[in-house]
């Protein structure tokens, strides 16, 4: 049984229709954006991005669309809504799945809260962006704290690549990533890795190391 | 054998850091993308966002980081750089992944490439906004037309809804996606779907029935 926090015609969408695709027993309940319900601590606690859906899966609160709509597809492969592992179609699939999420998407987002992108009538684009990665340095670092060192807990994955990745990008801006104590210690982690210094040898990279 | 299309320090890295980890061999062919061969004839035919990374695997070459990430990461278990299928901690995993992709990584195409926001000063940010999307929808179509009717080809996925739900919140800007041919018939597929009539009665929506 899953138990799926949505509002009408949003992001939920797709993790309400691929349940129903999957045939899986689940129950719905409404989170009033108009009230900003998504941001009052009791839903926080469930999805600290304060966005719907979120989606409680054996117990556990997760969030993230696209991600639901994925796990629920490994959940249920009966249902055929994916290619499994190994599939010639697999890497297709997968490069569908980010562009919308990294590319169609966040349009969106620009189109129905352009205000979101200027929160203050004297601030460029730009420095909009930037509160928008502090905000994401904050929101990492404070899982990091509690459920650390690596973003999935003792285990390295490539999650931690992507992370550290995006902290390098962030090297020379006004705040940099390593600015948060539990991003540093990640990253000293990962730059620890033989993996990285192959790579900056074969990318003739030399800031950051 | 994988052929990796790369700039130093972009977001190739993790598709590259990740072929270190997997200990797979590889080939590295640069892009240079200060002087646009990312937006050469040659290239756009393997990679028709004109981004890199682009990695070629078993002759056929895809896009997307993270998505190549999540695909070597399956083509090397032996790595163990994501939890299984079945893991405990998969959903966490694809979350992560997603909240990355959909969330922190477009803060930085604002926070370094501000212009593209605002194409023409006259423009506002919600006009750059609607253009960002415009251009994914012709990209959508042209892959429908050459390879659809479905996204993945002649079979239906998840996909397919994800992409349907986005046409959805498009249904009121000046330019729908239903005017996209490819994209009208891939849309009447699935609202033609019972899930899509179950979704309707179960969130009570009418618009774009
Ligand atoms: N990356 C998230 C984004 C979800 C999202 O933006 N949801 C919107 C509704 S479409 C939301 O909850 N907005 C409420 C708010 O931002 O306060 C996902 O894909 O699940
Ligand atoms: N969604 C793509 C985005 C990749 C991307 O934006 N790459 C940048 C370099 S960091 C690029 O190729 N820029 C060249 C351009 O936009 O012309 C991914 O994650 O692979």
């Amino acid at each position: 049984m899953y138990t799926l926090y949505f509002a009408p015609g949003t992001a939920a969408m797709l993790t309400h229709l691929t349940l129903i695709e999957c045939g899986a027993p689940y129950e719905l309940k409404a989170v009033d954006l108009a009230a900003g319900e998504q941001r009052s601590e009791a839903y926080l606690a469930l999805n600290p991005a304060g966005t719907v859906p979120t989606l409680i899966v054996d117990g556990a609160s997760h969030g993230e669309t696209a991600a639901l709509a994925m796990l629920l597809t490994e959940r249920h492969p009966e249902a055929k809504l994916a290619p499994a592992i190994g599939d010639a179609k697999r890497a297709d699939y997968l490069q569908w799945m980010f562009y919308l999420a990294d590319t169609l998407q966040p349009g969106f987002r620009q189109w129905f809260y352009a205000d979101e992108f200027v929160p203050e009538s004297a601030e460029s684009i730009a420095e909009a962006g930037r509160h928008r990665i502090e905000a994401s340095w904050t929101r990492i670092a404070e899982h990091l704290d509690a459920h650390g060192p690596y973003m999935l807990g003792e285990t390295f994955s490539v999650v931690d690549l992507y992370v550290v990745m995006l902290m390098r990008w962030a090297r020379n801006m006004p705040r940099p990533a390593t600015d948060w104590p539990s991003l540093a210690a990640l990253a000293a982690k990962v730059k620890a890795r033989p993996s990285w210094k192959t790579l900056y040898e074969r990318e003739q990279l030399s800031e950051w190391a």
